[in-house]
């Protein structure tokens, strides 16, 4: 069985947030939105019919969990979200991974989408670590209910 | 209980295709990419977390069946479908749907995703009777196994 790994791609765009049951989810690295990227470790799946049906469900949950971590980390940014935009596409990076979204009517793109926008701005140190420590409280505390 | 309503801006780009178990699916009507909408028929809902877990999993499978319809679309217009991209923005019209659309490496928009581009582009009459036809076709032989 092939092994899991992440596309680079992603991997050069993201830091790691939590390993979910299904996903690993990790913080999309663009200050201009609060947005999780959760990325099933399902090698070689591509699109979400190869995901088992089972495992669609526990995507979409997790979808919601990391929903409530981007309306987190807008709080904790000063910038609470309005809107959440979710998406499954994959034309840049095959690799199977959803994108969750905060969005706001003041936002650089809004009502457009967020994705391929060019102008990917780098968090400052200090709001990365407080975007960071608002979406692990969520989805840990997320995983342990999970768990209980 | 309030009734359940379509918008009248996403009854205007669309054309009725199926009543599925959770979701009116829709056909997009724009020429550039074979298009479904689905809009659960809960009304206020405008997020997915305001679905119960259950609804979430079964707008999933519709995705996935919607997904295998647009599939099918693509055959029928001669333009095999390359990619899935699936999506739940909501930015423009708040009421709850989800986007199915098929893409391919030489589609209007590739690699960008095709929410709010201008251009859209009504079918020629034979060409919706067809895209239609094999929509519906799909969508009604995964209503008949659900039910079956």
């Amino acid at each position: 069985m092939a092994e899991f790994e992440i596309d680079p791609r992603i991997l050069s765009g993201s830091e790691p947030l939590a390993r979910l049951k299904l996903c690993d989810a990790r913080l999309g690295n663009d200050a201009r939105w609060p947005w999780i990227i959760l990325i099933p470790r399902k090698p070689g799946a591509r699109e979400i019919e190869h995901l088992a049906p089972k495992d669609r469900a526990q995507l979409m949950e997790e979808a919601v969990i990391a929903g409530h971590a981007v309306r987190a980390m807008g709080a904790a940014l000063g910038r609470p979200v309005e809107k959440l935009n979710i998406g499954a596409l994959g034309n840049v990076v095959p690799q199977l991974h959803a994108h969750v979204v905060g969005r706001r009517a003041d936002d650089a793109a809004w009502p457009g989408p967020v994705w391929n926008l060019p102008g990917a701005t780098a968090y400052e140190p200090a709001a990365l670590a407080r975007a960071k420590a608002a979406a692990l409280d969520l989805l840990q505390s997320a995983a342990l209910k999970a768990a209980s």
